[in-house]
């Protein structure tokens, strides 16, 4: 199976305001929940691709009941295990504004739990267990208050004692440390990846975080697809025309691709287009964080993937 | 007892973030949870006042589980008795976002679960029941998704044929239907008033709202107090001097004490000048919906009350 750690996981709530008015008061015409937090969405995304996933991280109160509630209820595709670790504290909701009138988003994220050194034990305690049945393993997202900010490089490193191959997609702090602590692959984007490098030139800056301790690196670069910089080559990878939507999920499908590329123990460039193809089919979705099925086989072939002599 | 009705029931988020930027990412640094609506606000502050008050009205799903535990353990003077009605549907949530920089509000309100004939027809039995005990009730705010909009005007019939006093509390066509049914007393602002009457001017206005069936009026005024037409006369009450603070809850205070008065047989004066004075404190208070006792038995002797000569 494939397992991916979300300690920060989310009730992810969707509402939709006729236009949305600073210091107003709306009345919310739809409301959407979902289980959320990137690594939920990675699961979800494996599950409809057929993949055997289970989920690992913290959900607790009412809000994680409703969490795992739904992420129980999902059913496309292969159903994802819940192995979340319980917590005294609630799990967070995050709210997504949608103005109805622009189609712009307003997104406002709660903090979530305190997590305290017992229920981090306990953790990890967990995950080696489960580390014992992965063939990969993602580290997904950001840390809840109270996790030391070295969480992902004592991972890293747990994940590699066991052997099992691990991609590490945070930003900031929590994804300089776990550089450091060696991962097979990062994904930042063009963001995470200036902010962790310095630099904004992409091939510059994949090489840079490279040196910095992630044999693979494969940079989300948005509208320009993908750049992989990896020890068996360096390529990009880019749709065949922009698309337009909604680009919430669109990096969590990204993590999929590559995921699932791992295990099936595909090349570099065909896991690369398998990842551009379902990045896009997930904008062209109407609902966030899902894909087009129809899109992403018919983006498949047309996903053009360049070699780049510059490699490693 | 005193009995409030809450037929839309909420669980109330307050977000407290940095400033609010419409389509930007925010984190929220503060987040406090509260049992909501009306009717739970008002029969809060009685619980406060030391009175014995009963809520009903429905909860439903995760959020209502939330919002029964949130009141079962609220711990401020006499607690609140529970005797709301399960739906299938879960009660909504509204999101009040605080911008710290500005002190402002951005209201989001869920509309609320859709209530079903049957659940509609178990809530009358229920409300029936605890009539024989109450004292007095008060049907405060919305009405549902699914519920007729003559609800209200329903609820007044059943209130006066088990003779006791009824207060409504909401606004728009239900306020208007629900006045037919001629209620003791009716609250709305300024802004209720002239909806329902089409007129701007308070005294106008009131006059017309107790012919429309209303048997007394209290209308708040905002910085003028209150202004009441009644069979007994017609006063205004106003603080000694405009309050800043949150103005939230302060309408739930006015009813609060209302209620309080008639329970106790005061006069409209007495009744009048303990709305204000609790407004007022409830305005000064920095919790949301609470209020300042030392602020309220300082204010409390100065508010002035002037009857009007020109009376119902």
């Amino acid at each position: 199976m494939i397992l991916t750690v979300t300690l920060n996981t989310a009730l992810d709530l969707t509402y939709r305001v006729p236009a949305l008015h600073p210091h107003a008061s709306h009345r919310v015409t739809q409301v959407i929940e979902r289980p959320g937090g990137k690594g939920l969405n990675v699961a979800r995304v494996l599950g409809a691709l057929g993949h055997r996933t289970v989920v690992t991280g913290f959900a607790g109160g009412p809000t994680g009941a409703t969490v795992r509630d739904l992420l129980a209820r999902s059913t496309a595709g292969h159903p994802v295990s819940d192995a979340l670790v319980p917590v005294s504290g609630a799990t967070r909701r995050t709210v997504a504004v949608v103005d109805a009138a622009t189609g712009d988003t307003t997104q406002l994220n709660e903090p979530g739990p305190v997590i305290s050194p017992g229920e981090w034990a306990a953790f990890t305690r967990r995950f080696t267990e489960l580390l014992g049945e992965a063939r990969a393993v993602a580290l997904c997202g950001s840390l809840p208050p109270g996790i030391h900010v070295g969480a992902y490089a004592e991972l890293v490193r747990l994940a590699r004692a066991a052997a099992v191959p691990v991609l590490l997609d945070t930003s900031g702090e929590p994804l300089r440390r776990g550089i450091a602590a060696r991962p097979d692959l990062i994904k930042p984007n063009a963001a995470e990846l200036a902010q962790l490098t310095g630099s904004r030139e992409p091939h510059d800056a994949t090489r840079d975080a490279r040196r910095r301790g992630a044999h693979a690196v494969v940079a989300s670069l948005g509208r320009d697809g993908l750049l992989a910089t990896t020890p068996d080559g360096a390529w990009q990878a880019t749709p065949p025309a922009p698309v337009q939507g909604n680009p919430t999920g669109a990096g969590d499908s990204v993590v999929a691709a590559l995921l699932a590329g791992l295990v099936d123990g595909t090349d570099w460039p065909t896991r690369l287009a398998h990842a551009v193809a379902l990045s896009a089919a997930t904008v062209l979705s109407p609902v966030a964080g899902e894909f087009d099925a129809a899109a992403y086989a018919s983006l498949l072939p047309r996903v053009t993937v360049r070699e780049h002599a510059a490699a490693a």
